[in-house]
């Protein structure tokens, strides 16, 4: 079949590379990652991340800039396929599908390439198991307008559809490193970023810590919180002070509450 | 079959009412609700939470201490019924069930059983559409000391299951009330609480704001912010401030982020 020939075909190769393209082991096979979604996939081409290939279904759009979105993933060198409903549904990782599923190529994620420029706020998250929790750090390190993510020993890699998801798209705005621990407290050293690294066994409150000079804020994962070679080679452990109970606070939610604190302290030390 | 009988049969009339408690529908009619999962039912127990009924499936349990958390529940009143795996898994609204599934009757939620004390700190979201985002803010109001939650116009209501499970049983220790918009403000008047309505239009940063005297902090839904009856009606418009993009937080980080400004404001002012 011709790509120019809508697939219609629940069993089909390319729709069944997508279904596949859901777990890490043909992510991390092929280089490949899957964007789903109108607004996540205007905000990759945006960014210039490399679309390969483009599904749609116009009886599942949702608006009418669909097809401009379209043409620009063409422009940008994408090949564009038409899908019938019922193997769109079937290809879409989404309970409600948008119509527009593409295939992009993995970017570079090596620290090498972060440039954290002269007074960075940066957010370093460590081992973390939920890919929506993830998703949700880069959207609210975005916001914050911090100057890159690292993702230090992941325990979900970023290129999960769902990390995608949770950041509406983020991913792609926020520069972003994947690196272990021990290189990653070796870069902050280099670069002199001062590390901040969030524990219940912090001595001091977060907005105690002075986070208006170059700063890596270090949030650990959802279970078992920092490991040793954080809490020992952080630069300062702080504690988010909760009057009420301490198991509280999800992972990107304490990121959340130290990035703002951060902006908080450099507009007003601007 | 009597209850002391495990239930074996995936038709069981006892299964299909669990899985009917997952509609608001069956909720409104009956007054009961769901709460699944070790530390929820146990939070329950301990908040004095009525329990009708103990379902549980040994085979599922994860720990040592169900057959305690049980015995507590039928102290306080619970019949206790054992269940087949297959029928438990089809009860249970997780992918990975504990075993253990409770139904318990709903409190009441009117405002004028909340008793705000001299200095409240209140959280409150008007029209929440999704479960998962009112859990959070329920476990992070909790996180953050909060005198209550008032839930307004709720397009979720607080007794669905998923927002028991977001908040991880802090459902049932945050004092909650469920009103509607206009009764609220009229309420937080007559309380002689300040509210602070959190805007992208807000004239001052939420930092700038003195959240340290008696404080309603009132977030709106995700897709449309809060509604005029609020934007006109609050004490004053406060603004998240975001060096990046303005649509890149959702409605319950912003909760958090006013949430843990109040305390380190109180924090200081104490």
């Amino acid at each position: 079949m011709s790509p120019s020939e809508p697939i219609t075909s629940l069993t089909n190769d390319r729709i069944k590379r997508l279904v596949r393209l859901r777990s890490r082991r043909e992510r991390d096979r092929t280089g490949a990652f899957l964007v789903e979604g109108y607004r996540e996939l205007q905000r990759a081409v945006a960014a210039g991340i490399e679309i390969t290939e483009a599904y749609h279904c116009p009886g599942l759009w949702l608006g009418e800039n669909e097809p401009a979105l379209l043409e620009a993933c063409r422009a940008a060198g994408a090949e564009i396929v038409e899908v019938a409903e019922a193997p769109f549904r079937k290809a879409s990782y989404r309970d409600r599908p948008e119509g527009l599923l593409g295939v992009a190529r993995q970017f570079p994620t090596g620290l090498d390439r972060l440039d954290p420029g002269a007074r960075p706020l940066l957010l370093v998250a460590e081992s973390i198991e939920k890919p929506g929790n993830l998703g949700t750090m880069l959207r609210t390190a975005e916001a914050a307008g911090a100057d890159a993510v690292i993702v230090c020993d992941p325990a979900t890699d970023p290129f999960n559809p769902n990390v995608v998801r949770a950041s509406l798209g983020t991913l792609f705005r926020v520069p972003l490193a994947v690196a272990p621990t021990d290189h990653t407290i070796a870069w902050l050293r280099e670069q002199r970023v001062a590390s901040f690294a969030a524990t219940p066994a912090g001595a001091v409150p977060h907005y105690e810590a002075d986070l208006t000079g170059p700063a890596a804020l270090v949030v650990g994962s959802e279970q078992y919180g920092l490991t040793d070679a954080w809490l020992h080679g952080a630069d300062r452990r702080v504690v988010i002070p909760m009057p009420g109970s301490v198991d509280s606070l999800n992972a990107a939610m304490s990121a959340g509450i130290l990035l703002f604190e951060a902006v908080r302290q450099r507009a007003g030390a601007a």
